[in-house]
């Protein structure tokens, strides 16, 4: 994704030949030698004092900027050519539900951009498809991936070919449009515990599906409360057995379910829907409820990939046991998180550039008999928003390394990939939503007043944007998966096994970082150490391991009087902590690995940068921790708070160029206040000046 | 406030009787003694291992219940009784606005409520109205501080007699609906750089008010786009000389401008009008922005308390310079940061109660093969929730002392008391504000995907209490504000002046905290040590006196090369976390002494957990630099930790009667998933079920 130029197989070659390297290097030292000696990194570390950085918008934008940059440009310039499919700021719930519909059938008729075809084959692109569409509106983002990823991607994932022949193309041309009815009024995290019932009716071949209460009726169900004519529906399926208890319970399968007419629409018999209502965001999308009394679907209707009954009620499957067929299926779900944590990184770009556009034009206050200074020129708002542009860039090439692993898993199906990517999208998905959702508000707040009209654009982001937190797995939840692999994978290397792909830096780090820290280099605190990537990496994956270390300890501790469940809950805190901490060294992996293959000199310096506030920025706000263990003396820990300021001033005198490299044209933005230019006048003619 | 029976002299007097002895004590001891070694106290801090608090809901709520619980009461059942008043969750901002302003003459004409009675004379009953206001619907609340505290407001408080005798009866009764126009399109914190002008021309003795550029179109003005008939317009007023300049401007002044026929309501000529559009949140309120050109006014418009114009173009004051007359005019605009602080502790009760409801209710996971348990019983869970119900009761006790003192000067317009309640409200609002805007997303993400349902409130409530970070003075202003006249009072402690009231602790504390911190006590660790006021207390101030003291000298060194202005931005974030800090000191302080004078023993108790809570949550988020200083060693560090978690899990144990406390009946918290019984059924109700 990081290609430097239009040749992608050149930028790949380059970029393979590179980590070949890096890997290599690896078992040698912790950091690529390169990183520590080469000079144009001694270079930037003198850097201090020195003029302001130049920066090319346009070659920083050029290395930053995805392959699939071109189908974006076709969805914003489809949209841009019809007023009337953009949404206005004012629109009712059933208004704002049709406009929905309608940006997704011209998107797909018209524009001939056809999202379903790149979920299997190409999800790069389709994850590049929903970010655009989602910046028109993340409604229609929602609604694009609750049809394609979500209802399309069950059958094409969970199925089998008779499913994909059935359905496919109904699916790719919105002639069935569909939901993904798993989540119930009493369970969203905990899907094991679904209480929907399918039970298999041998003598009439279908399948009877069932809400037995209504604490399973399907709730937040994406599609149902209008447009929806057919439901993936997640079902404990029961077979009768001939024993005492009349079933056996297989556990949760998914079932297509037709719930709306084809020709009539009408809802079919048995189904009852109702609109779940308004929500806090994302209006454009029509969540329902979903009951079902005793609906007969045929048995062909299993989705049977991993799991199948036979004429005569005979269960099958290629997998063991009912918890790696449960884990089967929701493997292959795990595009969503991968989607939101790239989205996500969209809304946030979309929000540090209006709210730094609209800080550097903003004046207020200033030196006695002098003009007014930009706002952003206060060191409390460069505190603000300079970490969060930083953030901003480290997520970028941390879901652009998640997408590339995303669809080179696709592709191999390699195992250690498979487990890579299951984790690395529950932890990058959880991370960077909950500070997505934190930014929006920054955001907001430090746009003041301004900032509060709805034109220019944080509220709908933050309310549409939230529930991002929640959906595809609670974040909380999320980051207890991160964990728990991560302590698995720790067991595992006791006895003798390896650490997968995204945990190999803690091959040397669990006895290296378990010493004490050393008192001497504690006390280090020139610029060129702290800018000294090793150094950052260190502290962060120093980090990492003590909590895992110790929260290791802690379990077995406990474990013997609370049990494991009991154990795992004591240590909660510690646990999240510590899947935070991982995720954090990933992202500052990548991002150092970003800065360092960049072909263009003065936009690897800007990349510097900007890597070095990321990573200082997040040392100095655990602080507490590193000195708690003296990692980090406090003659240390000052130079670190000092030199973050400094660095937050340094990427101030390039906020413009950084933001201008995002390359969204007024036309995404759209808030009147960040326009590139004569921002007060078009605010002024919005409201009718 | 806090009197604990109907009859409020005997709770006051023991009351003043409590603080007598305080301030008496405070002359030996930095903390009264009575805290460090009663009975009572020792008591709970042996409470480790004891059973669960009883607590009597009632008893506790008679505590923490205002005098003015009877009014607010009687608004609740007037808006229950009332179906058509009460706010749909759609509804179009036109039609927002035009209930809102039904919902304001209910209020006034059919229930017999008159705000206007209590803004001057009754500043506590009338903030217990706005609270009460504000739950029904946010957007009444700033709808009525608009007419009452703004437009009214400003008319009695700027003004004098004559405008008193025209104003005052209309104002009452709704028939003057008014705006209050000071921020500019390029102006908001920055009030002294407003550019509309009031030229005096004493040919027709009237004044000329004009806007003289577009960024200072009048923006944001409350009333403005459909009600208002007369706006309080902050200009700078402008009075003919016969030098060569042709004019003088006397600064800032506010004149009473008639902006619609009181008959036709049509704009009056020379008043351009628009509408600033749908906004994040509180769009029954009805922004617009105003545009003069050289319209006239009689001469007696002028508010003219601190400053008049003669019929010959005279300028008057009792007030020696421009400064002193723009203190004083903002000085009267107080209460209106201290209505948004007490009404943000509103908005932070509902949303608490909300929260911790659902999360008893909502099960989810649990150990193998049993039932699954509250998500409230989750370590995690127990961590976003509980430092923020323990901080909902701190700031209860804050706010309710700031409005104590805010009546107090009113009645008195004691100096001290003034500068005091001038900095504190300051402090608070921005302080409070900040905090609840970030706790009410913690709160939705809390509730999952209920929690995303907008009946659920948290959405609404949201953006409704966004803008309260920013209107009335932005946060970071306002804090700034506070840390200045710290550093005023620090240097004028130093010519042998004297600390204010709110600052009087820093008395002791210069002293006391500069000197090393003493490494015996830096290790101590029992519960008992870390639950004694005196030592939360004296790290809360530790850390505020070494700060000042700190960024004095930091200021110092840093005018010499940058000027003051210069080093006031470089030491900006320092400055802003002192202020925080001192805060943080006087709400911890003012937590103890409630805690301290509750007559209630279960009910003491039960505060003091929760006391506890709020200080070591506190001290633990920035350990850092207790640490860095080795205020805390790193055994006490952990030892603060632990404390923090435990005393979550205890207060989880009584969350239930806490937010009980708060006595919101169901019609006021209104969601279904906090109903006090059968929540689920409420909200399947809801959805058509």
């Amino acid at each position: 994704m990081q290609g430097q130029d239009s040749n992608p197989t050149a930028g790949d070659d380059h970029r393979l030949a590179v980590r070949r390297i890096q890997r290599l290097s690896l078992h040698l030292t912790p950091i690529p030698r390169s990183l520590c000696d080469s000079d144009e990194l001694q270079m930037l570390r003198c850097s201090r004092g020195t003029p302001k950085l130049v920066v090319e918008t346009s070659n920083l934008s050029d290395y930053m900027r995805g392959k699939n940059r071109e189908i974006q440009e076709r969805i914003y310039e489809y949209f841009n050519s019809k007023p009337e499919l953009q949404t206005p700021l004012e629109i009712s719930k059933d208004d704002h539900r049709e406009l929905c519909m309608r940006q997704l059938v011209g998107l797909v008729r018209e524009a001939g951009i056809r999202p379903f075809r790149y979920v299997v084959d190409e999800p790069a692109k389709y994850f590049a498809v929903l970010e655009a569409v989602g910046s028109v509106d993340m409604s229609l983002g929602i609604k694009t991936g609750v049809q394609y990823s979500l209802w399309g991607g069950s059958v094409v994932n969970l199925g089998t070919k008779k499913h994909r022949d059935k359905y496919y193309d109904g699916i790719d041309s919105l002639e069935y449009p569909g939901c993904f009815a798993m989540t119930e009024l009493h369970h969203g995290s905990n899907v094991q515990g679904l209480q929907t019932t399918a039970t298999f009716d041998p003598l009439a071949n279908e399948f009877i599906i069932n809400t037995p209460n209504d604490g399973a009726i399907k709730w937040w169900i994406g599609n149902a409360a209008v447009h929806g004519k057919f439901a993936t529906v997640f079902a404990k399926l029961l077979l009768p057995t001939h024993d005492i208890k009349g079933v056996s319970d297989m556990g949760v399968h998914a079932f297509i379910v037709p719930i709306r007419d084809l020709k009539t629409h009408q809802t079919l018999p048995g189904v009852e829907i109702h609109d779940c209502g308004q929500k806090v965001g994302l209006n454009g999308v029509d969540n329902g409820a979903l009951k079902f009394s005793s609906v007969r679907i045929p048995r062909d209707n299993l989705l049977n990939r991993f799991g199948d009954v036979s004429r005569d009620g005979k269960y099958t499957s290629s997998l063991p046991t009912k918890n790696k067929r449960f884990a089967a299926m929701l493997g292959e779900l795990v595009g969503g998180r991968v989607g939101l944590a790239y989205s996500s990184v969209g809304v946030l770009k979309i929000s540090t550039t209006i709210a730094i556009r609209y800080s550097l034009l903003r004046q207020q206050f200033g030196p006695p008999k002098q003009p007014e200074i930009s706002i952003l020129d206060y060191q409390s708002h460069q505190h603000k928003l300079m970490p969060m542009l930083a953030s901003t860039y480290a997520f970028h090439f941390a879901t652009v390394h998640l997408v590339d692993n995303y669809s080179e898993m696709k592709r191999s199906h390699d195992e250690e990939l498979i487990a890579d990517v299951h984790v690395l999208s529950a932890g990058l998905k959880a991370y960077v939503t909950s500070y997505t959702a934190k930014a929006l508000s920054i955001c907001r707040e430090a746009c003041g007043g301004h900032g509060y009209a709805a034109v220019n654009r944080f509220g709908i982001l933050r309310n549409d944007h939230d529930i991002f937190q929640t959906f595809e797995g609670d974040n909380t939840v999320l980051l207890q998966q991160v964990a728990a692999d991560l302590l698995k994978q720790y067991k595992e290397k006791f006895q003798g096994g390896r650490f997968t792909v995204t945990w190999n830096y803690l091959r040397e780090s669990m006895n290296a970082y378990l010493s004490q820290p050393n008192p001497v280099t504690a006390r280090w605190e020139s610029e060129d150490h702290l800018r000294d990537p090793k150094f950052q990496l260190d502290a962060f994956r120093y980090r990492t391991s003590r909590l895992l270390q110790s929260v290791a300890v802690r379990l077995r501790k406990h474990s013997k009087t609370l049990g494991g469940f009991g154990a795992w809950n004591r240590c909660l805190n510690h646990l999240l902590t510590l899947a935070e901490s991982h995720i954090e060294s990933v992202i500052l992996s990548k991002f150092i690995e970003a800065v360092e293959i960049c072909p263009d000199e003065n936009s690897r310096a800007a990349l510097k940068l900007v890597c070095d506030l990321y990573a200082l920025d997040r040392i100095w706000k655990d602080i507490g921790t590193y000195r708690n263990v003296d990692y980090v003396a406090p003659n240390k820990a000052k130079a670190i708070h000092k030199l973050t300021e400094y660095l937050s001033f340094q990427v101030r005198n390039i906020a413009r160029e950084l933001v201008d490299t995002f390359d969204l044209p007024d036309h995404v933005t759209k808030a009147p206040i960040a326009m590139k230019s004569e921002a007060y006048s078009h605010y002024t003619q919005y409201v009718g000046f």
